[in-house]
C-alpha cells in the first residue's frame, strides 16, 4: 500500500538556552502533503531549508505562546516569503498580542506591504478549540500550564469514505448512482435481484490518523481528555527525575511526566524534547520516560517520524 | 613572539535570501581578548555558540543596517543574555530607529526589565565618526551607499608606546621616573655622564593592526578615504561581473568592485562575503576578485581570519 503522508519533522529541540548543536522549538507537520508548521524558534528557516522543505508550501504556522524561543524565527520568515514573491495568505494561530508585536515589527521595518496577507487567528487560551477544519484535517487548540498563556495543537485526520473496490464495480456492473448508497454502507441488489453485501464491494477507509504537540506545560493531566488516543505525541521534557523541583518552579514537565500523559491518554508513541541545556545527551530523558511509557523517543534535530496509514480493522 | 588575537570570525556570509548552507551576516572580530559583533542576522547566537564565544564577553554590537539579514538575530541574543544573568551594559552602536525598534519589541515580550542596561549609539549616516576610543582601540563609523542608510566600521588598534628592555634598564640602573622619557624617545645620561641612545633601551612597537568591515553598498569610491591602508578588509561581493546590472540596481557589489576598492584603498587583505544565493560554490567570486586584487578570499563560515602583530619597522 501506498503510504499518503503523516509525518513529523523535528526542527528544533532545544528549551529557552539555545546550545550549540540544538535549536528552540520548531516542528513541521506534513500531512498528505500539506506542511504545518509548529512554534518557530529562531533559525527555524535555516532548518526548514536544511529538511528540503519548501517554505512557500508552509500556509499554517502554531505559535504555542510568545516566548522567544518558540517564536524569534518568524519575522525572518515572514520577510523571506516577501523575497520569494509568496502571494497567497500566510494563517497564523497564535495569542493576539502576537498580531500587534508582528505589525508594529513591519511598521518598523518598512515592510507593510509584503505581497500577500498575513491572517492572524487568535488562540483561546481558556478552553478547547477546533482553529481548522476542511475535509481531511480537523486541528484542535487545547490550553496548556505554562507560565503565561499556552497551547498545545492536536492534529486529527478525517475519518474517510469506505474505498469502493472497482473491479467489483464493473464485475456486477453498478451504475454511478448507487456508489453514494455502497459507500454509505448499503447492500446492492443487481437487476436479477441478487443480494450483493455491502462488505464484498467495499475496502474499510484507512485509519484516520492523529499527532498532538504539548510544550511548554508542567505536569497537567487536563490535557489528557483532549489527546486521547493519539498516534504520535509530543510532549515536552525539559528535565529529567533529579530536577523534579526546578521543572515544578518553571513550569515545565520532566521525562516521566510526560510518560505519565502519554500512558494516561494512551498514545501510541511519545516524543520527548525541549531539553534543557545541561543534557548534551539526551538518552537520560528517553530512558526515564520508558520506565513508565515503552515506546518513547528523546527527539533528533532533522529526523521525520511518520505515522503509517492502517486499515481500521485488520482482516 | 607571543600573538596578542586581532582576528576575525565569520559566523554567517549569505545576502538576504538564506541557503541551507549559509548564514546571514554576522562577524566576531577578536581585539586582544575583547569581542566586538558586527552584524546580527537570525542565528548568529547559535553560531556564536558553534564557535565556542562566550555570549557573555560581547559588550558591542555595531548594526550596519536596519535590513532583517543584518539584524533579526538581536532580540534573541538580548533575551539570551539576559537568561544567563548578564549585569553589565551592553552597547549597540545602530540606526536611531533600532532603539525604538527594539525598545518596542521587549515591552510586548514583557522584559522590559533584562537584568542589564542596553546603551543604543545612534550611527551618523551622513559623514565618518568615531564611535568608540579607548587606550587601546578606535573605532570609526562612515556612510555605504545601499538601498537604506548604512554604515561600514572600521577598527584600529591604538599606536603604541616603544618597549622598554627590562635587562637593560636593570644594567644601566634607570630609575623609575625616567622611563617616561625614555618611551617618549629620549636618550639616557648615566651617573658617569655615559650617553645611553634610546636605540638601544627600547624595542620599536608593534605596528597598530586594522580591520574595516564595508557591507551592503553599491561600488563607492568615496569610502576608499576611510578604510586606507587596512590589514584586513570586508567588502560585500554579492554578485559576480555578469550580474553586474542586477549589483547596481540593488545597490550591492560585484566581487570584482569589492577587488577595486581593496586595491585604492591599498589594504592587505580582501575578504569578500554576503554572497548571493545563487553561488552554490563561490570561487567563481574569488577568482574574479583575484584578477583585480591578488590578496582576495572568498570567507568561509566558521573560519577565524587573523592579522598578525608585526614590528613597526622591521630591523
Amino acid at each position: 500500500m501506498e503510504q499518503m503522508p503523516f509525518q513529523l519533522t523535528i526542527l528544533g529541540s532545544s528549551s529557552a538556552t539555545p546550545t550549540s548543536e540544538r535549536y528552540p522549538t520548531a516542528q513541521v507537520l506534513n500531512v498528505l502533503g500539506r506542511f504545518f508548521l509548529i512554534d518557530c524558534g529562531e533559525g527555524t528557516q535555516h532548518q526548514i531549508r536544511k529538511n528540503n522543505i519548501s517554505l512557500l508550501k508552509i500556509n499554517h504556522i502554531f505559535i504555542s505562546h510568545l516566548h522567544g524561543d518558540h517564536f524569534f524565527g518568524l519575522i525572518g520568515i515572514i520577510a523571506t516569503m516577501g523575497l520569494m514573491g509568496r502571494k497567497i495568505d500566510l494563517h497564523i494561530y497564535a495569542h493576539s498580542e502576537l498580531q500587534k508585536y508582528t505589525k508594529s515589527q513591519l511598521k518598523y521595518l518598512k515592510m507593510e506591504d509584503l505581497g500577500y496577507q498575513l491572517i492572524f487567528h487568535p488562540l483561546n487560551f481558556k478552553k478547547p478549540q477546533t482553529i481548522f477544519e476542511d475535509k481531511k484535517l480537523k486541528i484542535t487548540s487545547f490550553p496548556l500550564n505554562h507560565r503565561i498563556d499556552c497551547c498545545g495543537f492536536r492534529f486529527d485526520e478525517q475519518p474517510r469514505d469506505p474505498n469502493i473496490i472497482k473491479e467489483q464495480i464493473d464485475h456486477y456492473n453498478i451504475a454511478i448512482k448507487s456508489i453514494k448508497d455502497i459507500k454509505a454502507g448499503e447492500d446492492f441488489v443487481t437487476e436479477t435481484g441478487e443480494i450483493i453485501p455491502n462488505s464484498k464491494l467495499v475496502r474499510k477507509p484507512l485509519k484516520p490518523r492523529s499527532y498532538a504537540f504539548c510544550s511548554d506545560t508542567c505536569y497537567f493531566e487536563k490535557i489528557v481528555e483532549q489527546i486521547k488516543n493519539v498516534d504520535l505525541l509530543y510532549h515536552e521534557a525539559t528535565f529529567a527525575e533529579a530536577e523534579k523541583d526546578l521543572a515544578k518552579k518553571t513550569f515545565h514537565s520532566t521525562a516521566i511526566q510526560a510518560a505519565k500523559i502519554a500512558s494516561l491518554s494512551k498514545a501510541k508513541k511519545l516524543l520527548i524534547g525541549h531539553f534543557s541545556a545541561r543534557y548534551k545527551d539526551t538518552k537520560i530523558l528517553q530512558y526515564e520516560a520508558r520506565t513508565i511509557f515503552r515506546n518513547s523517543f528523546a527527539v533528533k534535530e532533522n529526523k521525520t517520524y511518520s505515522v503509517k496509514q492502517l486499515l481500521k480493522i485488520k482482516k
